[in-house]
Parts: C-alpha cells; sequence; structure tokens
C-alpha cells in the first residue's frame, strides 16, 4: 500500500512540528506503507523571498523567481529527511529535477506535464521514506518552475496519480472541509466525504482547504484525497468519486463571499458582440468577473449584471461606462454585496431546492438581487450586510446544523 | 574577453550590496567583456540553516545538509539576476545540475570533476550575464554535493579554467593580500603580486583570504585571480605565475599562527616505527598535527617534537604519554607557543634568509624553541608572548614596512 501525505506550512513551521511529521511517516512505514511525504516551505517562508525580490523590482524577473522560491521546499525536505534518518529510518530527499516532474514553462503558474516513475519507486523499493518539495517542477530544458499558490496539493496529488498511491493524505490546520464557515456559523459540521464535484464548487467559492487544480486533477485520475489536520487527531474529510452514501445528503456545504461588487447594464442592445465587447475590455484589464447574469427585459434590449471583487469595482465601472455610454445603455454599480451557494450534489436529484433556498431567505427578509444556478450549485448575490445571516439561516433549514446529524460512523 | 568574478556573503548580504554587484557586472559587460557571476550565500544563511539541522540531529545525514545548505546561493543567484534584469540586462543564473559542474560524492566537502561548458557558452554568446551559486555541484548520479566551506573560490576558479577565461576575480571584505596581519603589524603592506606558491603558504599558516583548494587549481590551470574588496576601490592583489619581477623581492609576506602547544618526546630509541606509532594514534584520535621535528639527540636516541592547536593539546599530550611511556621516553608539553614563518620564492636564490631571521628573533631578546624550513618558508616556533614583537621585528627587517618599499606601478 501507497500513500502520499502532504504537508502544509504552518505543518512544518518549526523543528517541533517537522519532527511530529517524521514520527506520523515513520508510523505509516510502520504499518507496513510505502510513504511519499511532500512539503511545503516553512510558514512566512516563502512571503520572506517573494520580499526580497520585491525589494528590488516591482516585477522581478519570472523564471528566477521561481528559482528564488523553489528554495523554501527544498529546505523544509533536507530538513524532514534529516529528521526521519536522526530517528533511525531511511530516508532521502528527491527533488523535482531528480524525480524529473516535468512542467510547461509558465513560471510561477506552471503544469504538471509528466512525472518518471522509475526513480522513486526504486528508491521505496530500497525502503526509503521519499521527500518531494512541493509546489516546484522543471521544464523540458530544466529551468525549476513552481506551480503557483497552493501547488504543493497539486505536487501531492500528480504524485498519488503517477505511482497509482492507494491514498493522498493532505494534513493542513483544519481537521477537514466543513458544511460552512464556523467563524460565521457555529453550528457548521466537519463532513466525512465530499464528491470531487462539491468540493470544486466549495473551494472556488471560499472554503480554501485544497487547491482546486488539484482537486480537478484527483478527479481526473481518481485519487482519493483525505484532508485532515496535522495538529489534532480526527478522522477528516475524505474527497472521494461520488458514492452511494452520498445521495442520501441534499446539501454539502454553503459557501459565502463578501466584497463583491455588483455591475448592471440596463438596455444593452440585443445585438451580436456586445457583451463580448465588454468582457473582453474588463478581461483586458486583468479583472476576473465572477457571476454574469443576462435577462430579456424589453423588447430588443437585455440587461446584464456581473460581479467582481469590490476592490476592481470602480476600475470595472469605469471601463463598463464607457462601453455603455457608446451604446446608449445605463450602468449602475452597488459595491456592497455578498454572494451565498449552497452546493450538493443531491439536488439533482431533488427539485425544490432552489424553491426552498429562496423562501428561507425571503423568511428573513433578505432581498434576492442576483440568482445563478449550476448542477450542483445555486449562488444569490444579496446586500452585504445580510451575509452571515443567511448562512446561517440556511445552514439551519438545509439541516446540516451540528445537533441535527448523525455522524456516520 | 571571458571575466569570472566571485562575491562572497559580506558584499551581497542585502539587495543594496546584491545591487552594487549588479552595477560592476553591467560596467564590465559595457566595456565589451562576458562575465560570469559567481555568489556566496548572503552572509549568515549558510550558518542559519546548519543551525536548524543541528537542532535536530548532532550528526545530521550529510546528503541531506548538502540539500539544505546549497539553497543559500540558490537564494543570492536569483535575486542577482532578478537586480540585473531590473536593472535592463539579459541575465540568468545556472545551477550545478543545470550547468553540469559534476563532483564525486563526497557530500561537505566534494571535489569538481568536471564542468561542461557547452550550456554557458551558448548563454553567454546570447548576451546573458550569468550567474552561478557557488560552493555547490552535483554527484554523477544527480545528486546535490557541496564543496566545503570557502567552495565558492573553488567553483569560481574552476568555471574560470572550464571556460578559458582571461581572469578570475575575487571580491571580498579585504582589499587584498598583505605582507602580515595589519592588525598586529600597523606598517603591513598590501601586494599588488603574490605567486600561487606563496599565497598557499601563506593561506594555510593563516592569511584566510582565499580557499586553498581554488589557489591549487588557479595554480594548475594557470587562472590568474585579483583578490579585491568589493565595498572600497583599489588594485587588489594579483595572484599568478612566478614571474621575473617578483624575484626581486626576498620575502613576500610574514604569517603568524597563536594557540599553538608544542610536545616533546625525549630519548625515543631510535628503531623503525616509533613515530609512526605516535602520529597513526594521534590521527586516529582526529588531531591535526603541524610541525614535526627530529632530532638525534644521543646515541641510539631521538627527540621528537611536534605542534598541534592549543584545543587539541591535553589530549595529544595524553596519547603521546602513554605511547612513550612503554618505551621508556619522557614527554613533556608547553601550551603556550606560537608559531612565525616568513615566506617568499626569492630565499630559494639568495642565502642567508634563515640566519637572517634568526638573528632578528635573537636581536629581540626571543628564543627559537623548534625550527622547521620548506623550499619558500621558514618556520620558528616562540613563546606565545613574545609573537606580536616577532612579526614587527621581522616585517621591519626584511623590508616589508609600508614606508621602505616603492608600490610597483
Amino acid at each position: 500500500m501507497l500513500v502520499v501525505q502532504k504537508y502544509g506550512g504552518t505543518s512544518v513551521r518549526d523543528v517541533e512540528r517537522i519532527q511530529n511529521v517524521a514520527r506520523r511517516a515513520i508510523e505509516y512505514k510502520g504499518r507496513g506503507m510505502d510513504v511519499i511525504v511532500v512539503v511545503s516551505a516553512m510558514s512566512g517562508e516563502t512571503d520572506k523571498l517573494l520580499g526580497l525580490a520585491h525589494e528590488i523590482a516591482k516585477f522581478p524577473d519570472e523564471r528566477e523567481v521561481d528559482v528564488l522560491i523553489s528554495t523554501g521546499e527544498q529546505v523544509t525536505s533536507a530538513l524532514l529527511a534529516i529528521t526521519l534518518k536522526e530517528m533511525g529510518h531511511k530516508a532521502k530527499s528527491l527533488l523535482a529535477d531528480q524525480i524529473r516532474i516535468i512542467s510547461d514553462s509558465s513560471f510561477g503558474t506552471a503544469r504538471i506535464a509528466s512525472i518518471e516513475d522509475a526513480k522513486i519507486l526504486n528508491e521505496l523499493n530500497e525502503g526509503n521514506i521519499i521527500i518531494v518539495p512541493g509546489f516546484q517542477g522543471v521544464d523540458g530544458e530544466g529551468n525549476i518552475t513552481t506551480l503557483g499558490r497552493g501547488g504543493s496539493d497539486t505536487t501531492a496529488v500528480a504524485l498519488a496519480a503517477a505511482l497509482k498511491a492507494d491514498l493522498c493524505e493532505i494534513y493542513t490546520d483544519v481537521d477537514g472541509v466543513y458544511t460552512t464557515d464556523p467563524n460565521i456559523c457555529e453550528k457548521a459540521r466537519r463532513l466525512d466525504k465530499i464528491s470531487y464535484e462539491e468540493m470544486l464548487e466549495m473551494a472556488s467559492l471560499g472554503a480554501k482547504v485544497l487547491q482546486i487544480r488539484s482537486v480537478e486533477l484527483a478527479q481526473k485520475f481518481n485519487v482519493p484525497i483525505l484532508v485532515k489536520s496535522s495538529l489534532i487527531e480526527g478522522n477528516g474529510t475524505l474527497v472521494c468519486k461520488e458514492d452511494i452514501m452520498m445521495e442520501k445528503v441534499v446539501i454539502s456545504g454553503i459557501t459565502y463571499n463578501k466584497n463583491e461588487a455588483k455591475i448592471t447594464i440596463n438596455k444593452v442592445p440585443d445585438k451580436p458582440g456586445i457583451a463580448s465587447k465588454i468582457f473582453s475590455a474588463l478581461s483586458g484589464a486583468n479583472i476576473v468577473v465572477d457571476m454574469i447574469v443576462q435577462n430579456v427585459s424589453h423588447e430588443n434590449y437585455n440587461d446584464i449584471t456581473f460581479t467582481v471583487v469590490k476592490a476592481d469595482g470602480k476600475k470595472a465601472f469605469k471601463i463598463t461606462e464607457e462601453i455603455g455610454s457608446a451604446i446608449g445603455a445605463k450602468v449602475a454599480m452597488d459595491e456592497d454585496m455578498a454572494k451565498v451557494s449552497i452546493v450538493g450534489l443531491g439536488m439533482r436529484s431533488h427539485s425544490g431546492v432552489a424553491s426552498k433556498m429562496f423562501t428561507v431567505l425571503a423568511n428573513e427578509g433578505i432581498n434576492i438581487e442576483l440568482i445563478s444556478t449550476s448542477e450542483i450549485k445555486i449562488s444569490c448575490v444579496i446586500e452585504s450586510k445580510y451575509g452571515e445571516l443567511a448562512v446561517r439561516a440556511l445552514h439551519k433549514n438545509f439541516g446540516l446544523d451540528a445537533e441535527d446529524i448523525k455522524e456516520e460512523s
């Protein structure tokens, strides 16, 4: 049995925590498993290195930034290998170029193209616990690349996929995936299981437990991911293929994004190319658009509404207004919006989920400004000040509160 | 014309100093030269990393220590490349595995076996200033190795040799090689030139400007080394092949080692194998013996005297006494000794240098306890308290004092 374990920055932030990581790897090994450990940089290190780069340049050279920040994970890898050997176990750190984690050449946001399994299987067969620095790759020409923030998750899942590992464990500073943010709703509950699809919707909406790309990769290669805390004992949350058990639950979680700005363009002539023009201009200005909703309002006219993060609001408004005025449309913005979403595989086979959501919000006197739905998600944009209230009401009414549900054994 | 420049830790200790290094590289490039810059870790970084390793283990795994500490030079390399690009110049960092600086597998003390020149020449031809992290290599199996303390000097000289560079500049925190330690003798004078042989004798005796191995390598491949300060302007000291100019000077420098312990074994039976027995035992205890002098004292008996660093004195005395008592010899130790040496190619063709040295010391009332000579060096062991006085007297009498000598133009 082969397990890949990944530890985030807070789980390796000092020697004591690195020793805890080593003890857990040894324990697994003692149970007869082969173990690969993927580590992040010690917490704060990547920011410290980036700070130096930005002391020098506003836009430091991307190739060299990757040479710089990849050292963070390399340091942790070496320290963990030293710890394991000091504890009397065979161990070896293997860097991206040593196991050939080949990526494209998009410095800072590289994507893994392939992983050679020969070297690492060899070392495992010799009884070594293998330590791999997360977050880094090497391109076809031998340049160091990094996979972007949170890339260590992707390294772990990619290794698990390439080596056909039985399980990929992601150790972090929370003890699993929750039905919603426990800071907003004290009755938030840890999920025992969640499907890849639901996790993707949860992650992209703000439950920042796993990097989205790592979940996509896990889904593609059917790698089960167990999210656990490195600090406290617990069962964690298993992210895996949808199974029958899951079908019982209609809604898995509720996510919440504050700080959204909503921009509406009224009376857009119903001609091809107008929407394209607006969103091309926004994209050209590096503004990420979140929701887009279009309604036919009057004959030959559309209303288009979209949301962006509040920080981009004024810039987006200006761009949209320039284009809007040229075609005689009226542009308005509201900067104090929040988005509340319910996510769940169950809604595919249960009717009435959307109407229930709207009723719950209405009962709290919350007006819905915008609605957007996908197969397993319904999102409502509401006034920011009602955000937390909406989360708690939905959490309770969809039966997610801690006391309402018996934990699966 | 190709120049290799090497900068030590204090010369790259912060962003400001890295910017100075970049400016100098650009200046050379502007004069039409190809430039390779070899950098050390920012001062303190290597010790910080080693500190972490020693927090974990008394004897941390050597392979992994090299993975750990090689990151220090990698960080500086990336920062310098970022700085050069920010200043508008083409630049690229190339790590040991990228240019194939192949070493043996002696982790922590590896020796360079070969350097491939194709990649680096290619990058130079494209107009890049090349930055190479000093101190590191990669063995035949792709493991990271380091070359030992001061190994960045060796990296620079090895690159200069492999690429047939015209000059190898070593930038450090002193402005050249001095006739003796300026802290002891205020009339110490910077040398404009010194031969490889003299530099080797000076370096091993305590003038710690260049790593010995880098000088040996430079001598082997006839690479001229210019030692300069990165902080103040000056001509520095050229370390090169002996030339006619040098013959004019009899003595190039005076070196001085405090903290020596002298151990004497009297009445050693003149039989083969006794000396071997003593020095094997000392070597087995990891004690480095410095000078060894043997005299015939009485018929069939020898006196053997040797010196070790003071810290090893008591241990060496104990080992020697055990062996001595078994053969009826008497062992004595004096822990407060100093060694003063004069170094110079000129003494090969000038008679009377030794007798002059002894006379100078005698005139100061300094008793010589031990004498040892090589082709270009004479060393005397004296009481520690007379050390500084001896250095100043010899410096003056061999005509090395600053006002006595006209600088070569």
